[in-house]
């Protein structure tokens, strides 16, 4: 099978590569580099040293003895987007190309504009790609589990059948995302349900929790094949930040009051998922929902598991609360369904401390990277637009 | 009241100021002509002639004595929204600088991202010119009826309460738009909302039906206040264009089998039902959602009306259906909540018979110039992407 992956240069993309390569699957790929330009511009660096690309393409071919058909561009371009789909032809294409990051879309009216036209319009050019190009593609669009807020009821797999005023439907489940890039994720999952139904495209759209994890299985011969890891405010998800705390010994810092409830997964989950439903696509026409993830964590929870981890290795840690510079239910019910993944054969990992203790062992590789840039771990990106760093709490 | 139109230019801003400035309120405005040019990148024009803004605003102080504070812009710039907010300080926003058209963002993937582009960006910038500069303020958003799309259960008035595997929410009513016009739309709705629960703004979102007519009372003594009336497939509505066709003696369109149901609502209403929207704020932090309509119609009924207002006038009126460019439920469930307004004290006009006389008779005397331009009542965008005229059924 053919893949395109858009935004093969990052933290998903780049894993997903060397899966689905190591299945035999010949892989495309594009990216603009924003990414790395982003977290340039919030002063910051991997923690993992990660080659250009030039280095990680011929890594690829010399440890999969074949090509990887990459092009740099940007998918806000029609004209590029077209002219990709008309040279590679894909089959299945993985739409990873979007700007990630919930704090860098609330820095001020420009980042907000940016991330939302960035990531909408990149999707729009894709859909008209696929329409105008491949019509029997596939297209399998990262989505967040934040799309859906935290309402008072369960959350289903996208869509609900409800009894209204003595009648039935069965209706997308109404999404209340909490920030601007989280809502460019609501506004793309609206576009890619409207093309699926009026062009007959056929999607699947991952609402996907928080992932963690510095490497998968693929990685370990050849440390040119690492994917990036984040810890910047904007850019690192919040398990990777607290190992990467842990290691330069500064606490551990959930914010407010920490019984944020998400859903998590380590990278390997997040690969074997993307494979799964890459293998397993939908009747033409159809746009599905998946909720990845493994399960549900509180953030304090997580927090106490990478202390307990972290000490096991000789680490000092800490946990201290600090304000919390978003606007969130910090106390709340939350119950969102994952079946349709286990169906298609999903066996999650179920040992987050292992996954930890081999983040951890790779971050303590590379200390000296994060303690040059351990500011960037203290956010002052706040939801209301002030920038102020935030401060411990003193007793909770 | 110091009150700021947003696309003051327009069919319905022009008339609001008239409406405003009658009852004694500072009126400011801006606008980038967006409109005009797109409605020349259709090959068409006003089928009522306006002026160009100079002498808009120099009949408006004659007729008001008092200056209209107008500002040549695009809400697309940040720096200029907030610029217009310092200067103004608006008390009340009533956003309509967007692009209106269904089908023109049907065009092709550049289309749907400059419209998508163009409104979600414009809003934004409002919300962040509100939030820094006249927070107090309240915005009026236009949305449309169109966000629902034809679901098969009554549609509340924004939010609905219901219970879900044994527990009870108050949820937003989940939106299925159809096309990316209407989903600009939804993608704003949503944007609004946030702003209003993370940043305490307030707004009335407006889902508007479709507005036909072609005056208000504050017209009737010059015609130098006149407002636009647009007849093309873009940017003319369904009984507007009618009642252009019949004027030409070109057979009224409707689309497929002709039995879509929408809202309708006459131009004088939709005025009145703004005003008493900017009388009756809401609290702070509330956001709330009123769907702006008359009565729900038959696209058929309607048809059928403005054949027998024409023939009153001695206008020869044939109906004939035409293949749907549209992808859309042509007969479908349609019980739509309108009481919001009506407890406000929203008057309807409920004599549409009487509002179409009168369009008819203004349309009469600009004959020749939809006669110039009447290629451009029949369609040929498709929702598909192709661009065909459509053609007229042979029986039905």
């Amino acid at each position: 099978m053919r893949v395109l992956i858009l935004g093969i240069d990052g933290y998903l993309g780049w894993s997903l590569a060397l899966r689905l390569a190591s299945k035999g699957y010949t892989i495309g790929g594009i990216d603009n580099f924003s990414r790395r330009e982003c977290v340039s511009e919030m002063d910051s660096h991997s923690a993992l040293p990660i080659h250009e690309m030039p280095e990680r393409l011929k890594a690829f071919e010399d440890h999969f003895k074949k090509e990887l058909f990459f092009s740099k561009g940007d998918l806000i371009h029609y004209d590029f987007v077209e002219q990709i789909f008309r040279d590679f032809k894909p089959e299945a294409i993985v739409h990873l190309g979007e700007n990630p990051s919930a704090p860098y879309s609330m820095i001020d009216a420009k980042h907000a504009a940016w991330t939302q036209t960035n990531n909408i319009v990149g999707t729009l050019n894709v859909l008209y790609a696929m329409k105008n190009i491949t019509p029997q593609g596939h297209l399998i669009k990262l989505g967040t589990m934040g799309e859906y807020g935290t309402p008072n009821i369960d959350i289903p797999e996208g869509f609900f059948e409800i009894e209204y005023r003595g009648r039935k439907e069965n209706l997308p489940f109404p999404r209340q995302a909490g920030s601007w890039y989280h809502q460019s994720k609501v506004h793309d999952s609206n576009n890619v349900m409207l093309a699926c139904r009026i062009w007959g495209l056929r999607s699947s759209d991952i609402m996907q929790g928080i992932v963690y994890g510095s490497r998968i299985l693929e990685m370990n011969e050849d440390d040119r094949l690492l994917t990036r890891l984040d810890f910047d405010q904007c850019f690192g998800t919040a398990i990777n930040r607290f190992c990467c705390q842990a290691v330069v010994d500064q606490p551990l810092s959930p914010f407010g009051k920490g019984h944020q409830k998400r859903g998590f997964l380590p990278l390997k989950d997040s690969i074997q998922c993307l494979t799964l439903v890459i293998e397993n696509p939908p009747a033409q026409g159809e746009y599905r929902v998946f909720n990845q993830f493994e399960e549900v964590y509180d953030i304090t929870q997580l927090a106490l598991k990478v202390k307990s981890v972290g000490r096991d290795l000789g680490l000092k840690v800490e946990v201290k609360n600090v304000e919390n510079p978003r606007y969130e239910a910090e106390e709340h019910y939350y119950k969102p369904d994952h079946k349709k993944l286990l169906e298609l054969g999903y066996q999650p990992t179920k040992d987050m401390e292992a996954e930890i203790h081999i983040m951890l062992q790779d971050l303590i590789k590379y200390r000296d990277r994060i303690e040059a840039k351990k500011e960037v771990l203290i956010p002052d990106i706040h939801w209301d637009g002030k920038r102020k760093k935030v401060t411990y709490f003193h007793g909770k």
